[in-house]
């Protein structure tokens, strides 16, 4: 029986408030699970578990509908919906957290609802990995499960991290939090520390230097594509995860050829994320501009071998 | 009438102190002029016009030489050759500058021996723009001139080196530094006023992120090659540029696919340069070593376009 989803996330919902050197946003549409989902949806069709509190508005969840996501799994419960506060400087490669309430995110105990349990594909987003866990043991067999962290968890749960980055397929990583993770300075290093715990698959995020992917004796560079105007990172990662994930599921392949292709499918993604605040540029993104962007990187990447 | 070199480089020789979290070395030869030589002479001939003190050793003479690099513009001067010491933390993006002392560098006063004259391509290493400016009026038509500098001079002789930046092809500057120059904290805006100023081609190193290059419509974004071993990453930016311009040199073509390559070669030889303290890798690099790093950055970067 095949599963009425495509790929199954697991992650934060949340409102955002947010300021950068271009503008500021107050309690507008975010989380991991959010960012995620919308990305994948351009290539596949995603089911959400998350947690919203009472005053999520419906308009939220028509846009989600809008884009083919399938809601079933976002459970609305008593209280107010997770919200985080940041701020970027100039050089917009580090967020600085002003607040952070986790209101019904506090309690969230991830259940799969069965139609999602033979989810082909699941993204388990940034969450305590205790819970990531739980996500594992629920799902029936899925063929491919990517995982993403934060310093959070490798500073207060890395056993637990451990275990769970050991029992999937693709690790999804921040470079200095590679680093930090396996205590080794070297990136290379660490990678192949990192891929002894179990993944067959190393994405290691650099923010707008791209990102590396590390599988086996294969190692890929993804360049960030030069924008002249950037007006909030906030989700980048999650729409390159998204990105990624959604053209993995979307083509049922996971040769090194096609991680490649997925690799520049997420990094197109979160181009056009950080064009705007919020999701904003998401609503009007067309496939064909994705296409269009996908060929912008490899004229940025190509060049010919010598003879 | 063709001259006897292929490239002029006119720079610093140095006697450098370097520690890193992998060793420590005193007194080592350093210098732009030298790591860019000695990573052109691979495939171009070059001559060095630059100054030493009587404390140079005919060693190190001898070493270029070895290189079939051309010292007839190195000379020799009363005093003590220039001397750097720095140090490296754990990251090794940034050198903690120890001490300088310019001994007989201080007064350089460039001037070109007729041979080296008619030299097709020039590359002028950081160093003050008032002299790079004299080397420009010395030299006769070349094909292709490139210009490196550095946030000193950014600083203390910004329109002197706006002035110099006019006047060459291609410009070579740090990531950081192209935005201090411009005051613009978005790159591609940054680049974009640059280019007005003059060149044809600016190219942005990011140290372990590779280096951009922005050329009319054209963007490429070189990686850097991810290393196991760094031990010392001075004289990266220099390596680089001389394996840059003496494929350039080589192929006496600059159209936008050679440029591409030439970037490649650069980051090839800026990848060996830090894999030991000073010249040391260079010592016994050979060709077909080069030839098949360049194959493994191109395997790096390889993805396929969608159909």
């Amino acid at each position: 029986m095949s599963s009425s989803i495509d790929i199954l996330v697991v992650g934060s919902v949340a409102f955002d408030s947010v300021e950068t050197p271009f503008g500021k946003v107050e309690d507008v549409l975010g989380g991991s699970a959010i960012y995620f989902s919308v990305a994948a949806s351009f290539f596949s069709k995603v089911g959400i578990v998350a947690v919203v509190g009472e005053d999520f508005p419906s308009l939220y969840l028509e846009f989600l509908k809008e884009k083919n996501i399938d809601i079933g799994g976002l459970k609305k419960v008593k209280g107010s919906t997770f919200r985080w506060k940041g701020k970027y400087g100039f050089d917009l490669n580090e967020a600085l957290t002003l607040d952070t309430r986790l209101n019904v995110f506090q309690d969230f105990r991830p259940e799969i609802p069965e139609r999602y349990r033979d989810a082909e594909y699941v993204f388990l987003a940034n969450i305590d990995p205790e819970l990531q866990l739980r996500v594992l043991d629920q799902v029936e067999n899925p063929k491919l499960v990517a995982l993403d962290t934060m310093n959070f968890w490798i500073e207060g749960k890395p056993d637990k991290l451990k275990e769970a980055v050991a029992r999937v397929d693709i690790f999804v990583i921040n470079e200095a939090e590679a680093r930090e993770f396996m205590q080794e300075p070297n990136l290379v290093k660490a990678a192949k520390k990192i891929l002894s715990l179990g993944p067959k698959t190393l994405i290691v995020k650099r923010g707008e230097y791209g990102a590396l992917m590390f599988h086996g004796d294969s190692v890929f560079s993804a360049p960030a594509y030069p924008l002249e105007f950037i007006y909030d990172p906030t989700g980048a990662g999650d729409s390159f995860a998204g990105g990624f994930m959604g053209y993995l599921a979307n083509t049922r392949n996971a040769e090194d050829g096609v991680i490649r292709q997925a690799m520049i499918f997420g990094s197109v993604m979160a181009s056009f994320n950080v064009e705007d605040f919020s999701l904003n540029r998401m609503k009007y993104l067309t496939y064909p501009e994705i296409e269009r962007r996908f060929r912008e990187f490899k004229k940025l990447c190509t060049f010919e071998d010598i003879t």
